[in-house]
């Protein structure tokens, strides 16, 4: 997606050598009619798969995983939480994820009520690097006994092997932009 | 706002005494449709405030802050994080908020980059109780020395004091439901 390419170049920030910030209009401000466009070019791109579900995991995932089920017509969003709250007495899908950057393992729950063996889930993220939440997610999904009929990260680094490890499983995997590499302080992406 | 008080008497569900769980379309799974009629009614209630931006808290006030976001013809949503992440460096405002169900102490955090003095933030949330994380927001805001024009919750207890507490900073305060009170195991809305 050309202008989510243009728009990471003119707002993203990098930190380091490996980490791109585009809290500007992603994962902290949200440019929420940006956030629309993305959401279009998501369903455009996974309308064939015919999802009636869409899950994503708190917090930066959720109003893009939203924007989406609108493109689509209004489908639920489920959001994986990152930790049981209290209030989650019936029973839940658990499954584990590493965070390279921070250091920390974490663990995304569902509540069994809302994935089931008929849903179609799409899976959204915000980024897609090491596949960690990404897989963890699928894992919930397949629990429920769900079919994950695709996975869509808004930026995916894919050289650092996540989508791999997703397409691995049998699952279309797809990013609206995709960074092929960092070099020498700018951003190249994949065409 | 009816439809949402029918919502919450249809899909909500009582855990003890005090607590609603709407972890059907508001805090779990999101009933995306329902959220936009939601974020259309907040537009509603405060047009004539004229905010230029909406400001949340991850996770739940997310999907709702993008709805009248949407609804105000596009406007930017910040949310404001429960933990200072390890790439927000270049300062940050904050404030703490207790949680009387959970009994810890969370600290809300915003980059200065994305709140400044010109700001007239409408503050959007999915629950308002005691106030704790409200008035947290309502404090983001001051010290970036922005106007807060109003404040809405989705669903209010306004008994538990918050609504009062905000409001005695000099803000509208308005929520599409409020809960009067649960008696016997039955909710019974302010009309």
């Amino acid at each position: 997606m050309k202008a989510l390419q243009e728009k990471i170049l003119r707002e993203g920030r990098l930190i380091g050598t490996e980490i791109v910030k585009v809290d500007s209009f992603l994962n902290h401000r949200i440019d929420t009619r940006f956030a629309d466009e993305m959401g279009e070019e998501i369903a455009r791109l996974f309308a064939a798969e015919r999802p009636n579900k869409i899950l994503t995991v708190e917090a930066s995932g959720i109003a893009i995983a939203c924007s989406a089920a609108r493109a689509f017509g209004y489908l639920p969003v489920v959001f994986a939480k990152k930790s049981r709250p209290s209030t989650m007495v019936d029973g839940s899908y658990a499954a584990e994820a590493r965070s390279f950057t921070k250091g920390t393992v974490s663990v995304l729950v569902v509540a069994k009520d809302f994935l089931s063996p008929s849903d179609r889930v799409l899976i959204v993220d915000d980024f897609l690097a090491t596949g960690e939440a990404g897989l963890a997610m699928c894992s919930l999904a397949e629990q429920a006994g769900a079919t994950v009929c695709g996975f869509c990260a808004a930026i995916s680094k894919n050289y650092q092997g996540g989508a791999a490890r997703i397409a691995q499983k049998g699952i279309r995997v797809e990013s609206l932009a995709d960074i092929a590499r960092i070099e020498n302080g700018q951003i190249i992406f994949t065409e």
